[in-house]
């Protein structure tokens, strides 16, 4: 809660953005419009949402601006509901406390902040981790972002920030920015439909926000809701199947991973030739970068450097570079328990027609649990969908739905062995013929096969 | 028409690719497959279709990519219909003539092909010119588009060509791609409106779709579908008005132009330093650049060197860069033939508080011929919307809808003054107050008065 | 305004109506959910929106109960607009004073109370009045309806009659409902358009309603949403001109005049079989009935008693009966001053081959008068539309907008002549041969010719 | 398949009918254009869709009309796509034979033809059955349908009426038509849909479309559409529960079925006041109905008898008939097996406080199987969905999808107990207090409790 309400002042006039998901984004606090208009914020514009999405849906062209927009969007309806229809009376009656709704809007416009370009990806090679840079960016005092939280209160950016990380002491507000049904999965879903021409994503936004309610222990849906959530349910089931696992997508993030990891070993071994050393990424290279550093970087910034890479004189780097820039996706197929000691012959198969193994072949595997009841005893235990009764009774999800409870605590998603298309060429007059056979023998409807 | 007939043929399955605009976009044809797995066609994912509009709608982040295949599908569709319902029976009837539908589907995927990044404001500075590298992607040898185009016949790239600069003789097929009522308006009017979330650029294009047909000079629409194409053209009227010729898009065009002209100043005169000199800029500083140089360039390779430019040590450089980069757009006022004589007064002003006029003031002009009427003495005469009479006869559209005919023929949009946001400062206690006010005096209900 | 407030409570939970225009109507009052349930609202079920236009846009089957929720539904969003953003805070200041919600209302929920089956159609032969039958409704102590607005006070029911009856002294209450751009066509454009399936009518409404605002003598529109006002404006003339006024729909019209002419001619000659006397049509071809028996008629009615008159005995009733029922329309042509002199000539050729021209030929002028400024000299004047510029100050649209100028003060629509469509048959062997090709001598491309 | 070619032709300009779900609903055949102008199939316009629905969702006013053409258009579209990418080449290679376009078409466009006002009710009190009246329809030579359909062959009649009752050998064609995916169940769930504004039924028709493929015995998917497939099985599940089965749609149809029975009662016991006996359902009535006497039926007359049946003096049916045409429903709660022993208490108590139980209580179950796998134990086993592998084997949708195998077999609905509303009143000064508390104490989260 915000100590000092100063700040807390609305505009004269209400502001608002277009936004073709949520029709109009409405901002009646100063506060948000001036986070909106910080350099940390803006720079969202210049990072994409879907990262390698859009080579499979070329329509995914969309940033984490709009999506930070529209989850915020989500959250000051919530709110507004909430403080209209279930205001507190007494301190512990499961009500809500409209002084809460502050740090809820924040947390939720910002909860993204700390991405950078390609995430997932870069992450994995540089070693950076973009929830700490959220609270880095909150709560460093050179931010602009955090110059504008601190006008609320001097604790206001990190009770911000410990809404993000899950230690802001009322559950209720921490569900409404992270749960199983949250104001992120709820715009990324139709935001990501939307973009993609998809209908998977698709469920009734409104009818759930109506059936919302705020309770002791955090947030549960009305039971005559509940077909409702359900729906939501299988919209993001079917989302990570159809979209955010699809394989062409993830196989052009093999290759940007393969790509990136190429610069990095060439640079720590003195061999990316001085022209083409990429001046922004060299902190990262090092090993050794500020928070500055870090928000210099953009989707732009990386394609700029594999531009220039597609000249250099390492052939890995230069190839790899072409088929990122110029889509040429590695293919796939299904691995499974029964099938995965097939890859060491299948890696050998592609060096012996004279492709690095290393970074022409890889192994990725995506899998979500689209829900999950609360268990305690899980590595991460999720915080699972209430369900309330007439009678006030709660009643978790999948014990009333059956296609709730047929996906309920199951991963979805697959493993698959990526390698070059050029693998399943024709090969009737080839120097390679026998081995391109060899290799086409193990894979049948998607998958590999003994 | 496309001479050898070789490389014509179908898939043995239709691809598609998933567009939110058109749902599918159906790619029956090798040839089309090709040109899109091209990488000059490729590069269009990184040239974002309306440049600085995101700056006031945040949706509009879409590429010329999709707006490339949307063109292509609307064209498909045209050809369709007009193959099955107006085949020619003998020359000169004025039917469709379907040997011409590969090079009609040729020109509409490739029209834009040779745009770069923020294309307007790029030429502006750097006198390259889209269409004529448009042509120029077509026809040279060492392009993979040429490669690909090739294989129909030596003839056919130039004859793609010929569409695209209206030198193709058939007329059928240069008003499919560029005419009023083009495949490559319907697409960007429909695209455009869907990822700003507008309403205005929404018209009934299957309607038009139906009532389109060939005749001996051209394309005309059935009198039954008069409103529909009369819809059409009020959606592009207001589309111009309300999104094309946005003040606040126009400010950052500002902008990004007196950068790079700040940029292109510096380097001329050996005041860029040397950590800041922009590589894959350097070509078009000098001057002397080839076609993939140009094929180079997209919009993170300009924000990437803006992004650099930050930390310049020109202070006009630097704070440019930040202001294109954080969104902090001038403000701006409509200038009239009355109050154009106070532009000298007011960059005065500018000036006496510290800004240098030339990169902090500009004027700006957005005006378009929403329709016309075709009139032999303009300087670009149009190819008038006619509309076809039960009985064969032609009508134009204004001479039969009120609404047309009060646009016709007249320039729409308007002329505005671009200066700091600082100028609309309050000013009580500040050293520059008087200075401000003179400034104000002359701003009422955004127009300049006396 | 509502003098006793004993019955303005809100429900305890807010009820919702799923909507597929608004997607939910929001109703938070009692007195509107009680006024909802009475008979005679429920009665508007059974009344088609769009009476014979179905016979042409299949989809357009909707009755008088989703639209006058519609009109309640944008009426209440306004009100909530007005009262957070502009509430009056002393009298006469042009501000909203919220205290008129209740009777703004009702008055859109029960505008179109009084209408009845095939109103226009109906109100022609048997001289009822929908506007007269609104206001008994509404001030009759024996309806249900005005049973529930007495419990707000006994003034209430004329209150809401007056603001219908344009009488109710508040500008801003009355232009809410009745204007040039009010509630109820808002929703019918909306409504229509999503029911017929086309989309004409469609407008950016949340705009709209944003950049709405109370003044002094009246509703004024904010120079921001000129363009969405103007669109609207041209959604309505076009709605008008491709649906309301389709010359199917007037064809089929015709018929069903025709047709309880026939019936009243045969009742009134006492020619009209016992078996075939429609029951609870007598009142009115007694010209003796209640507001009880103009309250037992609809759509259904009219219709069974048709399905019973195919068999009558009278050949011309019979076999309009048999057009109305199996939409088999006249065929029509449009008549202009310069070819009016023909139709007694054309009505004499209908005649010939045996039809009784009185009911088998008509003539049917639908008009409108899509946007007017303000004339006092008008034999209706109408409430202009008045956009508030930054300063405040007023302009009317048509001043601001070329297409509004374009259309404003000019009737649009058409004069046809209605004939069977026997008359356009093939005649080579025909006993008629000669006279059907004398009659299709006079008409071309859609119209009468000399 | 036709035999007799002559009726086959083609217009010479293809006719479309607006439609608000599938855009246009394209005609090129004449026989389809003259079976849609019969006099049977133009009263469909007058037999709504789902009944009783409309009191749940205002929206859902649509008639049979429109969805015949809209089932007419998807088994429009599957045969097109069949003809051009799966031609059967030699017989039994289970490709398309394109010569069972026509019997598709018009079995698609027919199949509900001899559906009656409020089928599911009516049938039940006067036992007639809408699926022989179908055939019916299609077979006598008294009807225009059958007049059409002659002039194909003499068989041709009997060929549709085959496939509508699944006795046509080529089990494709009926598959197309009646299945668990067929064109019927595809636009029931988006028309309905669209026209209640509810989210649930809609599912991406276009995929299906495109993955829809023949094989020997059938239809199947190809797996890349598996999802969408389970997204429409998952559609269904969710319509069903949500839309189809809604508790006061139920209500209302038990009012309907109970005023109904009472009228039947009195007319057999002849105490039906002379004036208010219901012509046209006489024959009904007396069991003794000619076609022609089913087909002069529609809901407008079934409401007309309602709107006279008022004023009988009769007190059950006069009540029920306000109950039915001023939306009066009954209340209900869910019956388990561990309950149904209360019901002859609870009918007790609505009979103690003067209500007729016979009339004023009802047990209603709606259960649906929204997907089984083929079951030849089944009573009546369905065609299981088959998803055709990249090699070509087939497999069974729920083997390979969670959430059908969840549904799968699985009765879902429930069992409810209707009785008045009044006795859920409160009841602290009424003569029946301790009765209504009896009551209501057998109440608790919409069910019945011990």
């Amino acid at each position: 809660m915000a100590d000092n309400m100063a700040y807390q002042q609305h505009l004269s006039r209400e502001k608002v953005f277009r936004d073709p998901v949520h029709n109009y984004i409405h901002v009646p606090d100063q506060l948000i419009l001036d986070l909106i208009n910080t350099k940390e914020f803006q720079r969202l514009r210049r990072i994409k949402q879907l990262g390698t999405a859009l080579f499979t849906f070329h329509g995914a062209e969309h940033s984490r601006f709009g999506h930070s927009l529209g989850v915020y969007e989500i959250a000051r309806q919530i709110c507004e509901n909430f403080a209209r229809n279930y205001p507190t009376k007494t301190p512990g009656d499961g009500g809500w406390d409209n002084s809460e709704r502050l740090v809820v809007l924040c947390a939720a416009l910002l909860h993204d902040i700390g991405h950078g370009a390609y995430s997932h990806t870069f992450e994995h090679i540089f070693h950076t981790d973009h929830e700490a840079l959220t609270v880095k960016i909150l709560t460093s005092p050179e931010t602009e972002v955090n110059q504008v939280l601190r006008q609320v209160s001097d604790e206001f950016p990190q009770q911000v920030a410990s809404v993000i990380t899950h230690d802001y002491p009322n559950p209720q507000v921490v569900q409404i920015i992270s749960s199983q049904i949250d104001a992120d999965r709820m715009d990324y879903l139709l935001r990501d439909s939307y973009l993609t021409g998809t209908e998977y994503g698709k469920f009734d936004l409104t009818r759930i926000l109506r059936v919302m309610r705020p309770y002791q222990d955090g947030i549960s849906f009305a039971m005559d809701g509940m077909h409702a959530v359900e729906d939501y349910v299988l919209s993001r089931f079917q989302m990570y199947l159809q979209v955010y696992f699809h394989p062409v997508s993830r196989a052009m993030e093999v290759i940007l991973e393969h790509l990136l990891q190429r610069a990095k070993y060439l640079y720590e071994h003195q061999q990316l030739d001085a022209a083409f050393v990429p001046y922004l990424l060299v902190p990262f290279l090092e090993n050794d970068f500020t928070l500055n550093d870090y928000l210099n970087l953009d989707d732009g910034v990386l394609t700029t450097y594999f531009i220039q890479w597609q000249s250099a004189s390492d052939p890995i780097l230069s190839d790899l570079a072409q088929r990122f820039l110029n889509r040429r996706p590695f293919k796939s197929a299904q691995v499974t328990p029964a099938t995965v000691h097939l890859l060491p012959e299948l890696k050998r198969l592609v060096a012996a027609v004279g492709y690095d193994a290393d970074y022409y072949t890889a192994i990725n595997n995506s899998f979500d649990l689209p829900y999950d009841a609360y268990d305690p005893h899980a590595a991460n235990p999720k915080t699972q969908i209430e369900i309330s009764q007439p009678d006030g009774s709660l009643i978790e999800l999948s014990t009333l739905s059956d296609v709730v409870a047929a996906i309920s605590g199951k991963m979805t998603g697959d493993e698959r062995f990526f390698f070059p298309k050029e693998m399943l060429a024709e090969t009737t007059d080839n120097l390679f013929a026998s081995t391109y056979q060899e290799f086409q023998h193990h894979i049948l409807n998607d998958a590999l096969i003994d």
